[in-house]
């Protein structure tokens, strides 16, 4: 008879497993059924429910010598709850889906589902249900709902030449972490620490909506493509001022480059009709312009930036 | 300049990738907002929406020299949509991760889609959103969601002793065909097809609730653990008949082992109140009784059925 204490998942098992992941999860308000059966059930009282997907895989989204299993949780939270706030809705519930090989630490999985619950607490969600299972490398799938409380989704289409282009939230600094980690080099924790667990000001999704923004994304590519996405599903395109960009001196020397095409902040970046009052946590950076073709979608002082943005497969 | 049709997904690139996959996914009537947005908006009229995910690996739950991109879509989609039809629910969306490697084939990508839209199409769900990112190995992760339109959720907690058990739908016949797969052997094209492409009878769920069910699971693992789930959630014994269960003779010799313990047919296994009156499409197989410490959760002809179950990181 073995009589240690399991300390990998293979060791535990899947059922085991589960049942220490859900006694970590408590379930808040909008969980009507959580974990343990076929499936959850979540309140969705706008009579819609607001979805969406990510898969995580290591290695390309995040790599365990770089950020540590409570960080890789609250990321993987925060990049699906962002997506959520960026409808303008509110964050409900999560499903986890977790592949993962039987070797791994028994506390790395636990350290990952703390990181979710502290990231969902805020906005408002709990882990309501999911799935693991074996896999050589792992994979984390996190779907996200939320509910639009009667108002309209936030989508990309609804900008209109006049409108004025405003963020909430930091831009760049996630950027600018990764490549101190990728050089090797050190530097100001706030930029380490903001590529290893995003902050996105959840809140301002339904905020924007709340003032009339006419689209709105969360900026998870960077600031330049995911204005990009706006201007093409608009049929608009969007004028940035260089000079009304947010660019901190912590941000280095590549500042700019960072704050234009910097994923993984977070940011979210909206439209709103020409008359609107922002509050001081909105920044307004630019307007929407008629499209002109041939000239790109999103301009920065007039021309575009054309320093690439992100693709899954090709880069 | 490189003229050629671009045959890998790495070569396409995510944004056409995601443009192609879209076209190829017409959005059912539950889709109020469908891909190409941070999220997707889904009609909820209950004003709960079920919500269920699975993570499919490749090697574990599935083999490319075994099932052909339709059929693995097809068995993708069915997994998750039963389990939203074992909570008493219909199905309205899904969202589709896939992790795959660049020099994956499109015609493959586009093949697995059209089999989960064809999965979806008929339990009344469509595809409405998802992600793709690269990966050295192909993952799908399947996100299903329904409606429960007014009524309870069927859990596996409201079993009691004195209802009856019934399943709707096939047992043992995917575990037979993968059988013949594992060994090499060839052997009737319905085990084949069965193991490739499950065939639940979704409308099995919203009916059973209709039934009055008291629980209710899909035949995910083998028919003797799902049962247990219901038997432990319910504090109650499951007595099975060994003369009432359905073991065609196309299971071959381990037929009614494969009824027992096979997983992925995903048929519905329910409980019932004893005076209940079931037409001819399910088949009552046993009764509910008070748990007796020590006997098991799940006996046929009252002794325990322990050839083991399913657990995703031991076996």
């Amino acid at each position: 008879m073995d009589e240690r204490v399991p300390t990998t998942i293979g060791e535990l098992g899947e059922f085991a497993l589960i049942e220490r992941l859900t006694a970590r999860l408590p379930q808040g308000p909008a969980v009507r059924l959580g974990p343990g059966d076929d499936a959850a059930v979540i309140a969705a009282p706008d009579g819609r429910v607001v979805a969406t997907s990510d898969l995580l895989v290591e290695g390309r989204h995040f790599r365990r010598d770089w950020s540590g299993p409570y960080e890789i949780g609250r990321k993987a939270a925060a990049q699906n709850l962002a997506d959520v706030a960026a409808m303008g809705a509110r964050p409900t519930a999560l499903l986890l889906g977790l592949a993962a090989p039987p070797e791994t630490e028994v506390a790395w999985v636990l350290r990952l589902a703390d990181g979710l619950r502290e990231e969902c607490a805020p906005a408002g969600a709990s882990v309501a249900g999911g799935d693991v299972v074996r896999a050589p490398q792992i994979t984390l799938a996190v779907t996200a709902l939320g509910d639009l409380a009667g108002g309209p989704p936030l989508t990309r289409a609804g900008a209109r030449p006049g409108d004025v282009v405003a963020v909430r939230g930091r831009l760049g600094f996630a950027a600018a972490g990764l490549r101190l980690l990728a050089e090797g080099r050190d530097g100001p924790a706030e930029l380490l620490d903001a590529h290893r667990r995003p902050r996105p000001p959840y809140e301002a999704g339904p905020q924007a909506r709340e003032l009339g923004a006419t689209a709105l994304v969360d900026v998870s590519d960077g600031l330049v493509q995911d204005l990009g996405h706006i201007a093409v599903a608009s049929g608009t395109r969007i004028e940035l001022d260089g000079d009304a960009l947010p660019v901190p001196p912590v941000l280095g020397p590549a500042g700019l480059h960072h704050v234009l095409t910097g994923g993984d902040d977070h940011a979210f970046a909206g439209t709103f009709p020409p008359d609107v009052r922002l509050p001081g946590t909105w920044t307004v950076i630019g307007r929407v312009a008629e499209a002109a073709p041939g000239t790109g979608d999103v301009v920065v002082d007039g021309r575009p930036y054309t320093a690439g943005g992100w693709d899954h497969f090709r880069s």
